[in-house]
């Protein structure tokens, strides 16, 4: 029998009647037989995600102050969605020791998970599914990393005497049963652990859009979606993808190749984004299977006579950028050029002492600033298959008055990265997608 | 006054022919007041040079064999031009400490520096200029470095009382009175440290062809003439400047910014390329500057997940590849893909070797490798000012039916530098000429 894993987000639980569409789907398919869940998020524009909720109650609560009606806040979130759902759950029960917890001096990390847990015992109680808590199968290290053999070892001997289980999302514990999260979306990553636990054949991650567009919609009017693409096509988009799926959650699965299928709760008859281990024989057919970028990078440009013979001097420039614990983004040189791309956030106002040290270290003749620019990366690993695709890239871009301040293309031909300035990204990003999709 | 330095070449001063083009050329400017002499050249096919008729004696001299008759031949060339020039030059005098010298053990980089040596002598008696002894003013320390600061400090003192000299190119002295010779070709560096030394205005760079051509002439026909181009241009197009100028000639005049003049002593008519400190008005109308490139690299791509958010991940590639002391000619990067491209000359065949390092202390996913690749560098500081040049270049490309490997430009829009597969070298050469200059 197969087996699915179904992970559904704050949106797809935010009240009774997304709970409803989750029990529709999960019924339309009985090999959906893992349930991962976040806590409810929003219901409407300027509601309150019940994790905040709790963050709040926190905070009272490690002020010293008055928490019930925060807390009361949170419990009345769940009532409304028992009661639409027409159940009995005994919330009081639940929240005990969650108050009990703040009284007592309350811990952040466990305070988070409360929203993801209660979330879960109440799916388990509507559906009649097990609940699992993932405190007690999936392991942390005591330095806050995941410890992966223990996690798969308890999580597959939980798993396999369980028909259907709900698992709450976002958590799980080190060995002394202390709470650890994820970082914020980490429930992405629980379903993606659960999955390749289950070995799963496949990993569905239900959100409220229908899987990855091939631009950015701000940007672009009505985008094409992506309906297949490879975990090395959306690593090279890495720009665009973290807002639909937490870059982490790649991970687990990926080295089992168990695919993820990017589902929309809202139009579940939407076939999504599949995200595959391998290049398909259709996505090879495609030219170009995505365009993603961001602003807010700066390039430095070394300029120094025979610095092509000199040996070393990469290393010991990037040696000067690790002391700042400043990533290069890129590099792309010349012959007695080179430029270093930054992130502005990384590089966070230290310029003039980044390029002071370079100088010192490195004896340049010149090094020149320029800020303000956006990288643009064209992803497709069809794109290897074709003669002419650049020259279809630069020509949009010329044709859209675009200056091209950076070109970067590595022999894998899936991805062609160009610096624009910050003002030209979105002239950019059109002129591209128009060149390959329209 | 003016004052402009003057190198000749061994093919420019082959004969007795030559050697009073030489002299017109002197004499039509008086400013040319400080001529640095290569040894005799090849004066047709399969002749042989005086340098390495010298290397010859060394040789047997060397081994303990009879070295007259090859010593000989050295006398007879140089007999020869002082005969064709109906001058009386003591020729004896002059071999004899050679001859001496050859007899107590030789030393191979005084014997080479003979032929600039006794060709020096002869010029001078023929023109009636003084003759400064390189050994005495230009200085290298123990190790083999010219010792700048001493160089020019003698060899400033000397010219100043000197209206009009002669100095052999090619070597100086150590502190012991040692002779030291540059690299092959060095008489350029002499010329180049000379014309510092003078405070010159202009270096003239006196040789067998009119200057640079655009492209290389085995593989576009009849290129264009570069008439000028600056010291950064010449760099960028490094893969071709070698044959034509020593590289390290170019770095003593560059810091003075005297400008240096590549001319035909054949045809003293043409212009021929003028290098200039600065980028001249009329080099940022042009678009390309020139077109140069190599065959025989190699691609290392490197694939690993999150590569891009992993510090110190260049770092230690870097380093690795130093400890294989390979220098990486280029870098370009994806966000989980980095390609490294070698020399094959540097790889030695080591490709196995370094990529097993490179995956066991990198732990990467994958790694390919991709052989037989060819880098073209289209320069030009115009470049910069001008919208569609990438658009022109790839679609150049694309055209000619030209798979593109590689692509790097940095900010500095002076050089778009493409990777593509040996065989299509030629092709990608023609094409990208017929773009932009035909």
């Amino acid at each position: 029998m197969n087996t699915i894993v179904v992970k559904f987000g704050g949106s797809s639980l935010a009240s009774a009647a997304q709970f409803r569409k989750v029990g529709d789907i999960l019924r339309a398919d009985p090999a959906r037989r893992f349930l991962v869940v976040s806590a409810p998020g929003k219901r409407y524009d300027g509601d309150t995600k019940v994790t905040d909720m709790l963050y709040r109650c926190y905070d009272l609560a490690a002020a010293g102050e008055d928490f019930s009606s925060a807390l009361e806040a949170v419990r009345a979130r769940y009532g409304e969605i028992a009661e639409g759902l027409g159940i009995r759950f005994d919330l009081e029960s639940a929240l005990a020791p969650i108050a009990e917890h703040l009284r007592k001096g309350p811990q952040r990390d466990y305070m988070a998970s409360r929203g993801e847990y209660l979330n879960a015992r109440l799916m388990a109680a509507w559906l009649g599914w097990t609940f699992l808590d993932s405190a007690e199968y999936i392991r942390f290290h005591a330095d806050g990393t995941l410890d992966p053999d223990t996690t798969y070892k308890l999580l597959g001997a939980a798993m396999a005497q369980t028909e259907k289980a709900v698992i709450p999302g976002f958590y799980g514990a080190d060995e002394t049963g202390r709470v650890v999260t994820f970082s914020r979306g980490g429930s992405d990553v629980t379903g993606s652990i659960v999955a390749r636990a289950a070995q799963a054949d496949l990993y569905e991650n239900w959100t409220d859009v229908s899987g990855f567009l091939m631009a950015d919609p701000r940007i672009v009017k009505d985008p094409m979606p992506i309906r297949e693409i490879s975990y090395k096509e959306l690593r090279e988009l890495s720009y665009m993808g973290a807002s639909v799926l937490h870059e982490d959650a790649i991970f687990p699965v990926r080295s089992s190749a168990i695919p993820i299928n990017i589902r929309n709760t809202n139009k579940p008859d939407d076939p999504g984004t599949l995200i595959t281990a391998e290049h398909s024989e259709e996505a090879k057919k495609r030219t170009v299977t995505g365009i993603a970028g961001s602003k807010g990078f700066t390039v430095i440009n070394l300029y120094k006579n025979r610095m092509n013979q000199e040996r070393g001097f990469i290393r010991r420039l990037t040696g000067i950028l690790e002391d700042f614990n400043i990533p290069i983004e890129h590099m792309p040189t010349g012959i007695d050029t080179l430029s270093i791309v930054v992130d502005d956030k990384e590089l966070a106002g230290r310029i003039d002492e980044v390029t002071e040290e370079l100088n010192k270290q490195l004896k340049l003749d010149t090094v020149e600033v320029f800020e303000n620019m956006a990288l643009l990366a064209t992803v497709g690993v069809g794109m290897s298959y074709r003669l002419g695709v650049a020259a279809r890239l630069f020509t949009a871009l010329a044709d859209a008055g675009v200056n091209i301040r950076m070109i970067d293309q590595g022999s894998s031909e899936m991805n062609i990265i160009v610096g624009v300035e910050n003002d030209d990204f979105e002239t950019a990003t059109r002129a591209i997608y128009k060149a390959f999709v329209e």
